[in-house]
This record gives C-alpha cells, structure tokens and sequence, in this order.
C-alpha cells in the first residue's frame, strides 16, 4: 500500500508541500523529508520529482509510524496547484449519458462527439476543499457544477503515443468544473462562461500515479445538499485518458504542472426539467474513488 | 513625439528588456536605463512599470542623442512576451466582413455576434519577428493566417467600466493567430485548432498607450508573398476595446501582462474561393500603423 497524496497547505504563514499520513491525519512537509530548500511550490515539486524522490518518499510513507507531522486540523489546506499556471485544459461532452443533457444554446450538435472536444478553463485562483464558490448572481442565473478526473502532467512533452502517456502523467486530482450556463451560451465559445474567478475548486490532494493505473475505473460522484446528482465509473469515458492526452499533445507542447480535466457524467444541473442550479448556501460534495472528497459552499460573491 | 517600443531581445547570453531607439536602429536596455536589478523580462517590467517610471524613460528618450544603446543588428529580438504566462484571450468573428469569410464547420450561425465570441489559445513560446511559423503538416491541410491588433494588459483587475479600461492596458502590439482550420473545425470547439507549437508569432515591440490612444484607428494590413490580402482600420471592429475588455473583466480577473488579442478582419486564406491557406515557403508580413511589421516564414516543422 503506497498511497502516496501530495497536499498544498498553509502553515506559520508559508505555503508548503506536503505528503499525507497513512490515516490522512496529519501531513509532513516535502522540504523536510527530503532535507531540501524545494520544493517552494507543487510545480517544482512536480518538476524536480523522479524515481529516487519517489523511492525515498515510498520508503519514508512506509516507515512513518514514528514520524510526527503536523496535525491536519493545524494546516489550511489549499488546492493542490492553487494558481494553475496555464489554466486548466478540460474536456466537453465526454461521457455519453452526459451529451443529452446539453442544451442546444451550448452545443447544437446531436449525438456523441466524433473527437475530443477541448477547451480551457482561466483560472485566477483554484479554490481549496471546504473553500467557497463564487456564484456571480450579478452576471449569471444558470450556474451549475460539474464533478471531473483532473490528471497532473508530469513531464513535458509532444506528440506523446497512447502507449507512453502514463509515463506523462504526474498524478490524479478531483476537479469541479463550477460552469456559468448562461454565459457560455451568451459567448457561443464556451472560454468566457468557464473562466469566472472562484470557480474552480480542486483537490484535496494529489494522488501520485502509482495508486491508480490506466485504464482508470474509479466511481466518480457528486452530491448537492446531501442528495446525488451524478454517479457514475471514469471507465465509462467516450474518449480515455492514453487518447485524451495524445490527441491534445500532437503538435502542442505539455507541460509540468498542466492540468487536463476529463470531463463530467451525467446529471448536472440543467440536465433535470426543471434545471436545479445552485444557490447561495449549497454545498456540493465531490467524490473519486481513491482520491477521497472535495466539498464546497456556494457564497454570493 | 514621445513613441516608447518596448523590445525583448537576447544580447550576450541573456534575455532583456529594450527601450527601442528613435530610429529603431540601437536598443537601450532598460536595467541600465533604470539602474536596477530589475526588470528580467518583459512581465516584470510591465509589473514595476509607473508613472515614475513612464517619465523617467520618456525623458531618457527625448534626450536620448548621445545614448549608445546597442545596434540592432547585433542583438536577436525575441516575441515581447516570449512565454505569455496564460496563453492570450482571442475574439472571433470581430469586423464584420471577415463573419461572412467562417466557414459553416467552424461556426454554423450567420449574421453578427451579438457579444463578443472569447477564446483562449494556449502558446507554448511565441514566435519573434523573422521567426518561423510551424505549418504541423502531419495533422493540418488547413493554415492560416489573421493579422490582429493584441492588447497588452497592464493591470491587475476586474470588472473594469467601459470607461476606465485604459488605466488598464500597457500597450500594443501584432499578433498573427496562426489557425489550423480542418482542426478548429474536428474538435468543435476552436481551443485545439489555435493552440498549436510555433503558431504565434508576435511583435515587433510593444508600442506604449502613450502612442496610441483609445479609440484605436489604426491601419491594419496583411501580406502573403508580397499580395495584400488584410486590408482594414481596427475602428472597424464590432466590438471596441473598452467593451471587450470590460465584458470579459466581468467577474474575471485580468493580470499584468496578460494578451488579448482583438480579432482579425476580412481576407483570410479560407476566406477566397478556392482558398489561399499557407505552405511551406511562404512569407507572411502583418503590418499595424504606429507598430511597425512582424514578418514571418512558414517551414514544415
């Protein structure tokens, strides 16, 4: 069992790294356990990671009993990458049951996509678990979640074949892809009504690749005030993540710390008649097997 | 006449930031300017820049005759953001002869946007003045070129009145949004098609708001091979710079060196019947009143 969960956290007025405690109970710092002045950010750690940090990390994880840490509650975790650095390449209409449910103000086109449909999410600030959405009531009526697989690039790369994109990939996060409705239809291309500050929530935690392999089958959730809105298995992608990635990757560079987000299932909001969008005060839980729970307030912001 | 062009240029091994000479024959670099450690790129500069700093260099300029500098020809210019640290936020559809050009694959709605249609295009580095253009002839059968006037942003901030944008903005530039149009059209959304390695060419120099003052009425030409084929004034845009600016500010925040590109008029290759896309050889020269011209040779790499 080496599940390795990399956090961004908060502590004594530093932002640090930080590795999780078997038990998700406390979280020791990246710096320390390799006695180096990096990583200052998930981004260098992501860039300076390689086999022997991975070793030595595993061998540590497996004799932490007697490693102190910093109790969890003592830390603000924060996204993992709080400021993407590229903002986040996601994935449109990529589970079949989901493709129904879009409006034909957003995309007039039946059936499922004959190819990957990309797109990218701005992000000013990613916002940590138990952190709030931004609802922009003055700009938007129609604001709806989305629960995502995000997988970490690793390692830079173009043109990378299907069979080598593990070798890519630094790790998996859960990733709400918080959407303005109105407003990606108002603006034809979708890039406006995704890029709203405080809407982006990700995370907790980091979990390294080597806990969860391709091809992925995780059950993927999600919850608004307590009642399932979205349930269904990664597995059930139209386009999975070796195509994903190599599709994306011809001809354009990836990078250390890029995040691609896969797309969402079924039962968004404006998929129900009629539509339950959020409001102020909801709370959205988001669940991926293996990676555990990002849990979010709706603030009128 | 106070015309302060802003350069980025590599000169004995290391990155710089140039104040252009009167003549645009020499470069002043702006640490020796300054005398400071700072700025090491182009965003750095754009970060410290102030009024401080706008009527020290301004001074510097108009008495800048018996300045050295260093000539032009010793030093490689570089794209005035070489890295845009979040790829640069792109209008379609803006004058309004170029709407009746986009082919029913790439867009299915006819007529006149009624808001202005944002996209990102995520640059790897962007391409310098003389620099090549990649034509990817392995996915792509479709190039092709838009001349366009970029917006610099100078300021961090959002929702920004219509009337308060110039505070916001640092200054112009050129920038060609090379597009593979068979790859805008297969994956619906236009993010892929316009993201690819070494299709953003940009520059010459940043030109300073000083120069050019809201509302832009600049000229705006491309050439291929010598045949014009953009021929407008940016006053022809549909929707104006204060107004893109402010709607896409709504809720969103700007950052100091962010690049908003402000759309391309009429005359593109897919525009002529049959149409004129771009092969390898090709030299293409967009030119902006008051800018100057970036001039680029397309290679199959």
């Amino acid at each position: 069992m080496k599940k390795l969960k990399f956090v961004t956290f908060y502590y004594k007025g530093i932002e640090q790294v930080g590795l999780l405690s078997k038990k998700n109970d406390r979280v020791y710092t990246i710096k320390e356990l390799l006695e180096s002045d990096r990583p200052n950010s998930m981004i260098d750690f992501i860039e300076d990671f390689n086999e022997c940090v991975e070793k030595k990390l595993k061998y540590i994880y497996e004799n932490s009993n007697n490693l102190e840490g910093i109790d969890i509650s003592k830390v603000k975790l924060l996204a993992p990458i709080p400021e993407p650095r590229r903002g986040v390449i996601c994935l449109g209409k990529n589970y079949a049951e989901h493709v129904n449910e879009v409006p034909s103000a957003i995309d007039f086109r039946k059936g499922l996509p004959e190819n990957p449909i990309y797109f990218c999410k701005l992000v000013d600030r990613a916002i940590e678990d138990k952190g709030s959405i931004s609802i922009h009531k003055d700009v938007s009526k129609q604001v709806d979640y989305e629960v995502e697989l995000a997988v970490i690039i690793g390692k830079k790369g173009r043109d990378i074949p299907k069979d080598k994109v593990e070798e890519y990939v630094f790790g998996y996060t859960i990733l709400n892809d918080i959407s303005l409705r109105d407003i990606q239809a108002k603006h034809i291309q979708w890039f406006k009504g995704k890029s709203f500050d405080g809407t982006c929530p990700m995370g907790p935690c980091i979990v390294h690749k080597s806990e969860i392999k391709l091809p992925v089958k995780l059950d993927i959730k999600c919850y608004v005030n307590g009642e399932l809105r979205q349930n269904s298995n990664t597995s059930k992608m139209i386009f999975d993540i070796p195509y994903i990635i190599s599709e994306f990757s011809k001809g354009t560079t990836l990078k250390p710390g890029d995040i691609i987000s896969t797309g969402t299932p079924s039962g968004v909001g404006m998929g129900f008649k009629p539509p339950k969008l959020l409001k102020v005060g909801d709370e959205i839980m988001c669940y991926i097997e293996k990676i555990g729970t990002l849990t979010n307030i709706v603030e009128d912001k």
